[in-house]
């Protein structure tokens, strides 16, 4: 039988691609949010992400909310790592058909992103395709001492989230439901980049490690165990969920707690610190909220105390050639 | 009527986009080989280029030469500058059914092509798509004093390009005739970026702008002739032809000086430099050779010097949206 992407899902084929590729010390990356290049006493931050309407994108999605939603994914991981955005590239694959306008709209979209996180689109490049298929790439610059990396948590650490989650989970339901406007499309794909919370965080260096939880919370969980070798235990009742996923789910009558384990799109940072920083870090980041949701244990494995008990957390967050969200509901 | 993308065209497409933008002074890029971000006394040179089996790809491409080619044209653009690599990132877009054997060639295919460049990829992501779509960003860095722009020509320069032309066409038509083999998809997708010779005519400091002829040696001269408002004249027996080219046009009794100077997929360096400079180069960058195939004129127009005269030289080669050459042929 010959095995085929599906077969592998996007964890495993990231540690193909890593035991493939030639290394060297001074520079790293594959595994944490973004790449690593040392210049003298900073690290320069380099990440891609690229979206297709395919994975990432309702049918309903407006060419501008594509344009903010890839601008801030990329960007999500240079506030991941603590840095300073210093700009961003855009690559596009686009129809031959698609009207100038849409695309304008697209570029509008983008740009407002980059300017909300104090940056811009610096350069990119537009080539035929037959779908829309958007490739970003940021770069951002952080000091060595500051730099916050996926690797670095501790036993007996405060687990944390900053904002609130189910955000996206919630314009995602809405959407379902047909109520396709502003407030659902803004949830679902207009996430903010935690840049300021990141370079916060980043400067106290208190923080052990930190990563942005765009595979779902349980999904996030799990890289940073497996770049650990920790284990977390996770208070479900200590979860900071967005008051329009409480109040859809209220409506529906279904609990919030699987969306606010599992579900992605969402960019909140993930971070772990020492018990006596968290205050401090929680009154450095006002006005978002950070919100203590567990601790780190020595015990790998991951656990969730919830009304029933303790329980396995199950890693179902979304994992691409695995998982499909969009298109297989709709 | 509603207009398209493929009314446009992939160049006025860019000013579009250029239009749209913010713009910082300290960082640019749009219209040039690369986005160039200041640090201190150095340019951080960024660029970002997507390729889709649908535009680049011949259908006989094996994975190792996707891997090769996505790698080797994003390296060019850091090379056109005069930059030293710092890494490459790779996002890919593939199809579930994929076998990971193919995609293990394509990871196997760029780390080649980056080891050649004395670089490595340090990044990348992977999601699922329809196709094979692999969007590639380099990172560099250059001195800003040795830094080369595409702005800068000057009246009475010399225009001059790096090795023969005529490799990417070569493997083409070979391909066309229905030999698949090593040598020509070698011609085709193995293009060498010129990192070396870039290094080493940036830091001569005595070249006034330079580009890699991605689109094709006409429509390279007309972007440098937008940017610079000077004209050129080029002297059609002076095109260097690679040996390849020669022996299949003279073996299918055809005339070379169209694929000279119209097919895209070449990644040699157009570089102008003052008269007095060009036998220094030349002597720099042995063995690869420099030659002069023209002069910079005051005269904004681009006219060719051939057998049957002087005639206005057609701006004929590759553009996005509105031209097609692997998929109308095969």
């Amino acid at each position: 039988m010959i095995k085929t992407l599906q077969d592998f899902g996007e964890r495993k084929l990231i540690d193909q691609i890593d035991m493939i590729l030639s290394k060297n010390k001074r520079i790293s990356g594959i595994g944490d949010d973004c790449a690593f290049i040392s210049i003298g006493d900073r690290y320069l931050l380099v990440s891609t992400d690229i979206v297709s309407q395919r994975t990432h994108y309702p049918l309903i999605a407006r060419p501008k909310d594509m344009g903010w939603f890839v601008t801030a994914v990329n960007l999500s991981d240079i506030a991941a790592k603590g840095g300073i955005p210093l700009g961003i590239l855009l690559a596009y694959g686009l129809p031959k058909d698609m009207p100038v306008s849409d695309f304008e709209e697209i570029v509008h979209g983008a740009n407002a992103c980059a300017l909300s996180c104090q940056t811009l689109i610096i350069g990119g490049d537009t080539k035929e395709h037959n779908e829309i298929v958007i490739s970003g790439t940021s770069v951002g610059i952080v000091d060595k001492k500051e730099c916050m990396f996926r690797k670095g948590a501790m036993p007996g650490d405060i687990i944390a989230v900053t904002g609130k989650l189910g955000k996206a989970a919630a314009g995602f339901l809405a959407i379902e439901e047909g109520e396709i406007n502003e407030i659902s499309l803004q949830g679902l794909l207009h996430p903010i980049p935690r840049i300021i919370e990141g370079r916060k965080l980043a400067k106290s260096r208190k923080v052990h490690c930190c990563m942005d939880i765009s595979d779902g919370l349980s999904s996030s969980l799990y890289q940073l165990q497996k770049v650990n070798h920790v284990g977390f235990s996770i208070n479900a009742s200590y979860l900071p969920t967005d008051l329009s996923l409480e109040s859809i789910c209220k409506k529906n009558h279904i609990s919030s707690i699987e969306y606010l384990l599992h579900f992605g799109g969402e960019y909140e940072l993930l971070l772990c610190m020492p018990p006596e920083s968290f205050s401090i870090l929680q009154a450095n980041i006002a006005p978002t909220c950070l919100t203590a949701i567990g601790e780190v244990t020595e015990e790998v494995s991951i656990v969730l105390n919830d009304t029933s008990g303790i329980v396995s957390l199950e890693n179902k967050g979304y994992e691409h050639f695995s998982s499909h969200f969009f298109h297989e509901k709709h």
